[in-house]
Formats: structure tokens, C-alpha cells, sequence
């Protein structure tokens, strides 16, 4: 019985993320239920795709990923079922795959249509429940994906976050997420930075690409290989490079060769 | 072996819940177990009740449901194990099984007072280590329910919150629960809303029940058919209503037809 | 197959806590995992420390227990597992297993340095994933602990907080756990406390020591035999002594006799 992981913007405290659990064991009371992150502030598409993008390439690829950050629930979004190389996905038509998709081929991607694999009653306001969960659980049961509903093409994409080249061979990066200690993951591979380079954000400089945070002394910026799909990150060591720096999603970090 | 639900105003950090689970799985190593909500707001004993409402009706019949939000414990208060159609449910005798109670009938309930089925040493401050987590696994482990001790009538039943008639037809409802969205829940279900009703709160007015977020605008209130249990919720699409309107539980909403 | 505990500082928004399960299900599909706690405050040891020390004795003694607080990850500090005859650590050598080996006894450690029980690729910042999550998988399999390395000795130990005595037979306790409800728990057993006590922190005094909360009236200070290991606590019925007193951990409580 095939793992399946559950992404959301839910929070812990409602017990929504238990009910989509209840649905789940109710229908594959085998499944083996692993809870990625609940806590993908409310509606915030592009957190949600950055988590599966850092944590799927670590499942089995017969996992089954849950993904609902879903603003556009009760419109005519479609819920889909998407079949890759590196695991299928349960998720609103809205871009959350985005980021896992970007690296993998869609090798089959359907509308979830059909009522015999949704709850009998489909609420306007919480798929997640009546729809997603229901459709992940007969997927880890076997039922094959094309009887979830018609083949679906055109799925929803955001563009991945890329550094954008600038003046003088430099690059303009991007902050694409911060994380619960602070380090701000860059848009930028480590193996795009052969040579020395320098960094530049929030007035501050960092002289060179270091390999750990033990490279630098405790209190000081350090700009290493981080650990999510070899992207540099910056940090600060022993502490908060994010507050330190007043740094969000979305910043500029001048990288300099 | 069946479901174990667990929901406590515990939260993540101590480390508290875990142990919960380590005694359950020295007791019932194959039992499946399920996180409702640690985060129900301490001691609140509503709260609880909430989470459970909300989410018990998603689980299959056999579960299990544990619910610790216990201010008495070290009182004389009774720890109770109760068998109903929708599930069987182990927590201290204290309302916070009140809401789903309304909707089920008791078929069984009994006093958990059997030494054989707690911890050898119970502690005066963590029945839910020491006593509630026990009878819950020795339960899934297929002890029958009459064996943890005497039947317990006159179970302490908290009011479930409702509307009341207000003057020429119209209805004042509360806010039942405030969910991570800042969705308003009320305490009155649709079908009670037959026709064209408007909802007043907070010097605010909203001029009909919609059925979905999408039926308004980006930024509006809106009141829609929830979730839990056909309750009126209201929201604010792409928004949070509670803090929009600084609104929180037991907040009246004027509702005229 | 045994329960493995999972105890980190990583939070649970990042899903940094999900890859770790992706990782020891893809090695061990079958194991139970457990999660103790991932809001341990950012790289606090100690605090990692208190967690394994409440919660491990109720656990089965073939528990795997992983604890990744992790502040020298990238430096030379060691990677561990030890089997104790109350469970097996996996965990960085930086001390965060010394309140639990403080009352038990080390059977076996070794440093985790077999390439074969870690990752194929091993990140410079993040080794739970890349060697503790493998390493616990592995001996959830039954691999043998002497297979992960080479014998490691002297291990990191951080000193037990303790009283110390002081004037008059009496004595300096100080505050080891803020827990949830702003319970404090000191460092003393109350079976160290035989006789009549009073304890005095933040300019206010308490008069004796007491079974349970439900032994003073709801808004006053109670110290009381805890739930963990036997240690006092004080709490305010109803309320929360941190808050009220603005105490934390290391302050001191003075205890007479």
C-alpha cells in the first residue's frame, strides 16, 4: 500500500487535516499517511508548490501526493489527478504542481470528475475533503487514474522563479523561500555559480559561496549550497538571516562574479 | 484494528502528545493513529467539542475517538469511555463530548475506574497519559467496553449553542467557531434559512446566502453554506473575516428574512 | 517492526519534517513513526534534551528514537546512534540525549560514518535527512547498530540541572521546562522534598507542596508533583504561571524547609 502525503494551507488546529485523514481510512484503511505541511499560509499557492518541490524527490515514486492550497474552491478551476515518474498528484488546477513539474513529464493528468470516486455529498467550500481525499485514497486502493474522470491537458503553470542576468555578467536573484530558521532559499542553482561570486541584499555583502554554515564565524552571513535541490541559501549562523536582514519572498540578492 | 483519533489542547511543543502515542502503541502497537487537533485553545473545553463535531462524522464507525481538554483533572470529575453509533469516544466527564452527543445517542458509556486498564502509576495532573490513552488502546486492542469500569449515567452535557427568535421572524445566531481562515461559523444550519435572508454583524450586512466563496467579488464578505455539518459560515473571499470584523466566538449575527 | 520518534527544531511549515518520513519509508515502508516534537525552539539543545527525557519512558524499549536538533550540522561533530536498554538515539554528539542517558545506561554508540546506511548524496546542512533518517530506517530493519560505524565513546554530555543547597537547609531550584499551559518544571523530584516546603520565585510564595492543581482555588499558584519523572512544577489553576510570573527557563526558586 502506496504512501500518500498531505500538503495544505489548513493549519493544525481546526481538525480539517484529521477529517481529510478520516476520508482516507475510511476508503484505504491501509495507506500510510505522512503530513508534509499544514501550515502553507492561507492561499498561498507558490509556498505550496516550493514544499512539494523540496520534499517529493525524497518519497517512493508510487507515493501519492495530497496538495490542497486551494483559493478557488467552489469555481471552475478543475481538481486533477497527475501521474509522473516521480510520484502522482491530487491537487486543484492552480499551479501548486507547478514547481514539481517543472523537473518531471506529466505522464497522464485527469479532471476528477467522476462521482463514483468523489464523497456522496460534495460540499461548495472543502474539496480538499470531498474530492482530493477521496481520490487520493482510491488511487493508493489501485483503482487505475484514467477512471477518475477525462484526460485533462493544459494544466495551470506558474513560471518557475529563475535569476534574471544584469549588467556586467552579474545575476539578479530572488528570495523563492524562508524557511523556520531564517535562511532565505535562493532561485539559483549552486552549480550556475562556478567561480568566486559575491552577494548583495538589503545593503549587506557576502564575499563568496561557502560550502557550510561552519565555514563562517557564529553571527555572521554565510551564502552556502543548501539543501533543497542543490540551491544556494543564505543564512545567518546561530541566528535569523531573514529577520536579521528584514528579508521576505520575492528579494533581490545581487550576485556578482 | 481500528482508528485512534486523538485531540488534545496539548500542543506540538512539549512533546506531551507523543507520549500519548507511546503508550498507545506499547499497548496496541498495530492501531492507526490520527492527529485531530492538539491546538484547541487550552482548557477550552468547547473548543474541543468543536473539533470533534466537525470531524467525527468523517471516520469510520469503529474508531476511536480519544478528546483531552481536561481543566479538572485531579478533581473528582469522572474519565468516561462512550460507545455510540458514530464512534466510541474516551475523555473526562466534561462536555467536550456534548456536540457530537447531540446528533448520536449513548449506547454504552461506563466510568474508566478498572486499575487493570491504566497505567500502573496514574499521576494527579495527566490522565490523558496516565488513564484516557490506556483505555483507548486496551479498546482497540478489542476489550469490551463494560470491562473499564461501572456504567456512568447524567454525563455532563454543555448546551449546544443555537439561534434564538428575535423580533418580527428574524433569528439571532452566534459564532460557533473561528477557523484558520477567519471563517465564521455560526450555529444555525441552511436549511433553516429557507428564502431570502440577510446577516448583520459588527455594523456590517451581507444580503443573501450565497452557496460558494466564488459567488462574490475578491474582498467581500460573503455568507455561504459551510462544511461542518450544513452550518452557515461567514467569510471574506481571499480575506480573513474574523479579523476584518474583529469577530470571534459568541459574536451575535442578526439574521432577517 | 520497532516505532520510530522523530524530535526536531525544524517546525512543520517547511515539510522539512515530511521529507525525513519520506526518507525512512522508502528504506523501511513498514515502520511506525512517531512525532514527539518539531517546534523544539530553534537550535536548543537542552530543550531537545527535556522532550526525549519526558516522553521516552513511555515508549517500548525496542523504540528508535531520532533527535535532530543539529546547531553543528556542517562542523566535526559526530553523528551517534546508542543503544541503551530503554531505547535506541540516533542524534548529533552535541548532548541532546544527556538527560535521558542521565538514567540509563549506554549498551552501544557508534559515529554514523558507513556510506552505506547514509544518503547517496550527503548535504553539508542537512543530515537528518541525509544520515540520521537513513541510519533509523536502517536499524528499524535490523540492521545492527555496530554496522553503522565505527564504537564511538565520550559522548557529549551537558550537565543535569540540579538544586543546589543553600542557606539554612534550604535550597535553589531553578525552572528546567516552560511547558504549554506556562506550567514550570523544576529540576527537583519531589521525593526530594519530604516534610513541610514553601517556594518562593518572582517575589511571590507558595505554602506547601500539593497533590494537583484542583488542590487551590482557580487563579492560584500551586506547586505540585508533575507528570514528568516525578519532577515539582508550579502552575496557576486556571491560568498560566509564566506568563503571570514572567518566568522562564534557568530562573531560580528558592525552597525552605
Amino acid at each position: 500500500m502506496p504512501v500518500i502525503t498531505l500538503t495544505t494551507d489548513f493549519g493544525l488546529a481546526d481538525g480539517y487535516v484529521g477529517t481529510l485523514q478520516g476520508v482516507i481510512l475510511s476508503i484505504a484503511p491501509q495507506a500510510t499517511l505522512v503530513n508534509l505541511s499544514h501550515d502553507v499560509p492561507p492561499q498561498d499557492v507558490p509556498a505550496g508548490a516550493f514544499v512539494l518541490y523540496q520534499a517529493v524527490p525524497f518519497f517512493p515514486p508510487d507515493t501519492i501526493h495530497l496538495a490542497v492550497v486551494d483559493p478557488g474552491v467552489g469555481s471552475a478551476r478543475r481538481a486533477l489527478a497527475v501521474r509522473t515518474s516521480h510520484g502522482t498528484f491530487v491537487a486543484p488546477d492552480n499551479g501548486v504542481l507547478s514547481y514539481v513539474l517543472a523537473s518531471t513529464n506529466v505522464e497522464e493528468a485527469v479532471s476528477l470528475t467522476q462521482p463514483a470516486y468523489r464523497l456522496s455529498h460534495v460540499s461548495a467550500t472543502f474539496h480538499g475533503r470531498d474530492i482530493f481525499a477521496p481520490a487520493a485514497a482510491h488511487l493508493a486502493n489501485g483503482v487505475p487514474l484514467t477512471e477518475l474522470g477525462p484526460r485533462a491537458i493544459n494544466l495551470v503553470r506558474l513560471p518557475m522563479p529563475q535569476p534574471e542576468p544584469a549588467s556586467q555578467g552579474s545575476l539578479v536573484a530572488h528570495v523563492m523561500h524562508v524557511d523556520r530558521f531564517g535562511n532565505l532559499v535562493l532561485d539559483v542553482a549552486a552549480e550556475a555559480l562556478a567561480g568566486q561570486v559575491t552577494f548583495e541584499l538589503a545593503g549587506r555583502k557576502i564575499e563568496r559561496l561557502s560550502h557550510s554554515f561552519t565555514d563562517v564565524e557564529p553571527g555572521e552571513l554565510v551564502a552556502y549550497v543548501g539543501s533543497t535541490r542543490d540551491h544556494v541559501e543564505i543564512g545567518l549562523r546561530n541566528g535569523n538571516a531573514a529577520r536579521d536582514l528584514g528579508a521576505g519572498v520575492g528579494d533581490e540578492v545581487l550576485i556578482r562574479r
